[in-house]
């Protein structure tokens, strides 16, 4: 870590984080594609399923108990989970916490971050308190996805092998999106990058014991996000180079940061509608092998019983954060177990957030979950991360061995959900968690698909609270 | 970063987090040395002194109006600088960015942390919370300086190279501290440690900017690690081996960090006592070579004008933190700048807030700082960071050559500073600052030594400033 080639000394005037900057700073709703436009809605729509379905949650509930004791009893911006308002810090905080919990928030393959967790905490929580309207909204969510995918890519594979990016990335990327929303200038967000950059945060280490901290780091990189960008705002002073300088980011926690990555085609590029929705409730390095293993069973008509094991083939990524999940205790564990995934994909041929919450500990289940393998595939290894390819081979009990593939799972750009999927998705998601009841759910969403159309940002759940 | 030989995997089952953990949750008042609780009650009285010091800093004010607007309005805990009350979380956010700010707060040599900044605005914002005792806040505090040091030592100098261990360390450190106070079990603890460790935070990149993040640093790791503990005993859940693990704190930012040090002699060594006050107003790298300077200076009864050259012979450390600062723009540059720091011994032979305030861009102090150079020194470098060894090589315009050393810089533990002197530097910060009168500091200072007796910490200022 203490040198990194890549990584740019003083003498070189790298300026990768200014040139950045300086993009997320003057991106304007008209210069925004209207395809990407679209997408984004989607995303919004997706994520407002996700943070809604984080309801009762316990590391949830236990980030919004906090910020009840220690936030201000009252403020403009809106606690999904429980229609309660704060002040933007807080709301970030917590609708970032409840994002992240089901594990079926959006994610972007190339740079393995998970940007709606993120960013529309903030975008909505801002909008909110300062009146923008809903192409405010979009332009300062598709800066943040721009940014942090773009940091993400940047920090490459060793960073990910220790580091969650969704919250290091994740912080930089919340702070371009507040930064927006507070039209700060290409300065003042180069500052707001240095606040957040160097508050950025998030280790793997939590997984394999089961802890809380994935909800803690959405929760804290959008809410320090923010922070960097009202800091900015008010004056307080960044790094210039935080993610490319010598003591930057990639010098401390990347061995293989690609500076040029920083600056890929701004504009031209659009990497938000690269950004995968995700089908399945569970980690994202599952789905490719899930869909793949589902493939083989629909073709082939397999009951779970003729299965008697199954070998998926994988991206070294997948063996790093899903080889610490062994027996899985707890839901989200569960979630992070190839076994499991693979066990529920037999059995329901969907593994939703109903499926894992029922079953996850059923005999059936912890059975199949035994006769699952996962080994390292160069060519799936080498498509990875800019293409998650799913490879298995189905041995059956009649001694036959079949092979199932899938170039792109379900939810990835080239196999996207449509906004009646996404909407069904959400209705699952809210019915779930029992956040809102039926007709508020419609109410939210006929909002939600129109959100380009509001000139002032107002209340979401309040809103369809208030007219169910 | 990706591969650390030295930390542990998962199957070794080291448990030095867990250790740590268990000794900070079981630490009694009873089982701190009397000298022990003597020096951090000094400790304790030289912090308030740099914490009123940051009062009308701009990153520090700027800090403290975020907290206003983002907080709630009232609150059990005391913000210094202003004598305002708010949430734990904010009064330590503000308290620990206003004690960093005229680099005047303690430090510990062989982990290169500074405890204070980040230990007591965590022990004095939960104590008036919870009505704590003088007792418990100076327990709670040794906890976390004990703590704390042995995370940075265990991080080693490969960190400290891009990392502000202050940030890092610290922010477990603040954890350990109010862990202590909320009585947290050892298995809370380590939740504590846990989702501090998945937060810890601070690049020195800014540094060469004269950017404002060493007040972001110490803000956010006192309440970051107050809000892991808050966290921790409502049931979150943190990692268990957030230090050691294989995807944990070392893994992913030290590339030299040694187990053994979390634990070294855990309540027979008080590394405590070991700390150091900074008796200039400037980056601890540059005290020992002032110190030496000082010394041939007033042996020889030399004037600044007989001094053509002076070579500071220091360890690679200093070169590493110092090197960024060629030209300081800033009063906070120049104190990270060796050539400044040593005109203005040379010139006024103390180098305070004041001198550096009133002098630092003065043509002869400029002049001067350009006859400065360092070199790396192996005797030097070897003691590092165990000893700070002062060496300069002062070349006069007749042609001589003196050389002087110091092996303990003045506030060093063998060279410590006494209440007279401690109380002395307190009046001298407060009346730069301005943040209280005479009569009100002569009121606090006889509060602030008496804390061990006080049955509920009650407030610092407010009272000092009712009783005026």
């Amino acid at each position: 870590m203490t040198s990194t080639p890549s990584t740019a000394s003083a003498d070189t005037q790298s300026n990768q984080s200014e040139v950045l900057a300086t993009f997320a700073a003057n991106l304007s709703f008209e210069r925004i594609p209207r395809d990407v436009v679209e997408r984004t809605v989607n995303l919004y729509v997706d994520w407002l399923g996700s943070t809604l379905a984080g309801k009762g949650a316990r590391p949830v509930e236990s980030i919004a108990r906090f910020a009840r004791t220690t936030g201000p009893a009252d403020g403009p911006a809106e606690v999904l989970i429980d229609g309660s308002r704060t002040s933007p810090f807080f709301a970030a905080m917590v609708n970032g916490a409840a994002a992240h919990f089901v594990e079926q928030d959006d994610v972007h393959n190339g740079s393995v971050f998970h940007p709606a967790a993120v960013v529309f905490p903030v975008a909505l929580a801002l909008a909110q308190q300062l009146g923008a309207s809903g192409e405010e909204l979009i332009t300062a969510a598709v800066a943040g996805y721009e940014v942090g995918i773009r940091i993400g890519e940047f920090l490459g594979r060793s960073h990910y092998k220790v580091f969650h990016t969704t919250g290091t990335a994740g912080t930089v990327a919340a702070a371009a999106t507040a930064g927006r929303l507070l039209k700060l200038s290409p300065v003042a967000m180069l500052d707001a990058f240095g606040s957040a950059g160097t508050q950025a945060a998030g280790l793997w280490e939590f997984l394999r014991d089961a802890a809380d901290s994935k909800q803690l780091h959405t929760a804290m990189a959008a809410a320090n996000g923010l922070m960097a960008a009202q800091l900015a705002a008010d004056g307080f002073k960044g790094a210039k180079h935080i993610l490319e300088g010598a003591k930057g980011m990639a010098a401390g926690m990347s061995s293989d940061a690609d500076p040029a990555r920083l600056v890929d085609r701004l504009g031209e590029r659009w990497a938000t509608v690269e950004t995968s929705f995700k089908y399945h409730a569970a980690c994202r390095h599952t789905h490719p092998a899930a869909d793949a293993l589902l493939d083989v069973i629909v073709k082939n008509k397999l009951k779970p019983q003729e299965i008697e094991r199954v070998v998926a083939h994988v991206h070294q990524g997948a063996i790093d954060v899903l080889g610490a999940v062994v027996k899985p205790q707890t839901v989200h564990q569960a979630k992070f177990n190839m076994g499991t995934v693979l066990a529920i994909i037999s059995y329901y041929g969907y593994a939703g957030v109903n499926e894992f919450e029922q079953h996850f500990l059923a005999d059936p289940i912890v059975a199949f979950r035994g006769k699952v393998e996962m080994v390292y595939d160069v060519e799936v290894d080498r498509a990875y991360p800019v293409r998650w390819i799913g490879k298995v081979s189905v041995h059956l009990t009649d001694g036959r061995v079949l092979h199932g593939r899938v170039d792109e799972p379900k939810g990835d750009p080239g196999n996207t959900l449509s906004r009646e999927e996404i909407s069904t998705k959400l209705r699952q998601l809210v019915k779930f968690s029992g956040a809102l009841g039926e007709a508020e759910v419609e109410h939210l969403l006929n909002d939600a698909w129109r959100i380009v159309s509001q000139e002032r940002v107002g209340r979401v759940v309040g809103h369809a609270a208030v007219a169910a």
